[in-house]
């Protein structure tokens, strides 16, 4: 079985609209990931994140190695088989979150000395692991092993883990042995555009049948985030897949498929949504707001997903006041449609060649609403 | 429109089974009636309810009057608007929960004066309060306000209570307005034979259109328990729907059903899949349990709930352990799954007049799995 390919199908100046085939299915492009950080998106259950139009669940590294352990996840046939999704997975490296997570780190050049933040007990993440780990779980897409600084990083500090990332990719390529399972790079080097080009080069220079953009979304400047997604652009191959780990907001999505960027991960639709946050087509909603106590209207009157057609205002804040857990059920089913339906609806515009016309409309709206309020 | 109404279509021994219609749909009986508090099944979406075959929730007084608050529910246009849910409902007293959760508790015969247990306001519960919110909330089918004493109270402190029960009884129904809401009694009397008779006679002189037993499944005994429904069905009129209230485990509803009760409810199946243990046919399974984590059977392998199709032991339990919200709705859906169908089953089983064969070998059943384990 052969891990993915991909097709571009339509361009409209630089976004385009693409085919990913894996070995579980196809995904069209712009896609949206929901995240399934330990094998499961957060209080939704997997036929509803079908119906909502969900293709393909990113799954992480970090906690699925510590909890239940990856050589557990293979016994049980993988992250399919262990968790029942049937559709395609992607795995990250696990380099953020050891990064960002875990205890009393060492970097070296060897790869990642850790204590788990579950239970303490001592861990290494090295290319090779990270590889190990991925390849127990089983998804369709997994990550190299990259070294991400900090977003206030200094530049000789993000230089270093730049050309570390580009090793670690090396040594990942070469660890790498599933040929059901396709290895993406990841480009890093900050804001820094002379870093960013290095990285890119190196990693088109392995050649990878998929490419991230990391170390964004992480404070950095909306220009800045900018200029490095069109500076990568123009670096990499035309024929694979690009993906924006980690970003963001509806209108960074937008921003980035303008700039060719063909898939997107991030937590924001599923965390917003059990803090009450809900995205609308007239702008952010919080629940908590007592203002919404009496108000019988859906969230988004405009809105066909499951939760819109059933639930009020009024209900939903009762049930997020009550500590119901039903309540973030029925606000990430929300959140993640929103999304999922804004990629269906850019996916149109650009095989439409109406994508700018849709962008500006759809920017303008979001923006006029975060000034009415709704 | 008129409230419910009652027909016994079939008998075998003292089980009946029956249909009660309601102004939001029929339900069979003997029927279990998942416990919503705060207007909704923890845990579980309404449609998920709907297709494991729950027919009619319960919903609690008190928890509502006290938040969203009983007048806001009726502006909303009462329970079944301001949830969604558009199937039958039951309120209780708020009785039961008063002198349970209640703080600082005053107890007279105008009522009980308490403070929130969420916010430490002062509120009164009579039973013309109780009838004013279980209007305001309008379910199909409400219940007389009713004094609870504790399991351990004295012989006097129950006599009293069972009198103040009849008292506050007669006053519910005097108060009682709506013509579309059935108000139901409750025999009190704790396991004293002579107050039930007592509480029972009084209360089928008044006359309801359904009577509940109150007062059980707070730590008699089994004999205990049993005496007292062999009395009170004596006594009950045989064309009115019984309801055994807070009762019970599988074992416990079987032996009710097999003295003439038709209703139930209980947190036991919702309550324990949020703690991890779920009821199975081969007996229950915690599945906490260290032995599961490599398990990729469903947690019961003859059952076709929706999460036995899709969910292996190992992956509950990693969600469990990973407090993902997703463990418990998987888990109650199983749990609940497990009560209705046995419902159903035993519905047949009295269709058929096969009563009494059924409920052996259902009770061996499950005694024979406690023994073995699952």
């Amino acid at each position: 079985m052969a891990g993915v390919s991909f097709v571009v199908e339509a361009r409209d100046g630089r976004a385009r609209a693409g085919r990913l085939t894996t070995p579980h299915g196809e995904v069209e492009t712009p896609v949206f990931m929901p995240v399934g950080t330990a094998g499961a998106v957060k209080a939704v259950l997997h036929r509803d994140l079908r119906e909502i139009g969900a293709r393909i669940l990113l799954a992480n590294t970090y906690h699925l190695m510590l909890r239940p352990g990856d050589a557990r996840v293979a016994a049980l046939g993988g992250l399919h088989a262990f968790t029942g999704w049937d559709g395609p997975f992607l795995t990250d490296s696990g380099g953020y979150q050891v990064f960002s997570l875990a205890a009393l780190r060492e970097v070296g050049e060897e790869g990642v000395r850790f204590r788990s933040h579950l239970d303490g007990s001592a861990h290494l993440l090295s290319p090779e692991r990270s590889m190990e780990v991925q390849e127990n779980l089983g998804a369709d897409i997994a990550m190299a092993f990259d070294e991400c600084p900090p977003g206030d990083a200094p530049r000789e500090a993000v230089a270093g883990a730049t050309a570390r990332t580009t090793r670690w990719a090396r040594r990942s390529r070469a660890a790498h042995r599933r040929a059901d399972q396709s290895l993406f790079g990841i480009v890093q080097g900050g804001v820094h555009l002379d870093l960013r080009e290095e990285s890119a080069r190196a990693l088109v220079e392995l050649g990878f049948p998929g490419y991230a953009v990391g170390g964004l979304s992480v404070g950095e400047t909306r220009p800045d985030r900018e200029r490095v997604l069109d500076q990568v652009e123009a670096l990499l191959p035309a024929d694979r897949p690009r993906y924006l780990m980690g970003v963001g907001t509806p209108e960074d999505i937008v921003d980035a498929v303008a700039r060719g960027v063909d898939m997107f991960d991030c937590v924001l639709p599923t965390r917003n949504a059990r803090n009450g946050q809900l995205f609308t087509s007239r702008g952010r909603l919080s629940i908590r707001n007592a203002r919404h106590a009496d108000d019988p209207r859906p969230p988004d009157p405009d809105c066909p997903c499951p939760t819109c057609r059933t639930a009020s205002r009024a209900y939903l804040r009762h049930l997020h006041q009550a500590n119901e857990m039903t309540a973030a059920t029925l606000m990430t089913v929300h959140n993640l449609f929103f999304y999922l339906d804004m990629m269906r609806a850019m996916r149109q515009s650009i095989r439409l060649c109406r994508f700018e016309e849709w962008r500006w409309e759809t920017l303008r709206r979001l923006a006029d609403a975060e000034q009415i309020g709704s």
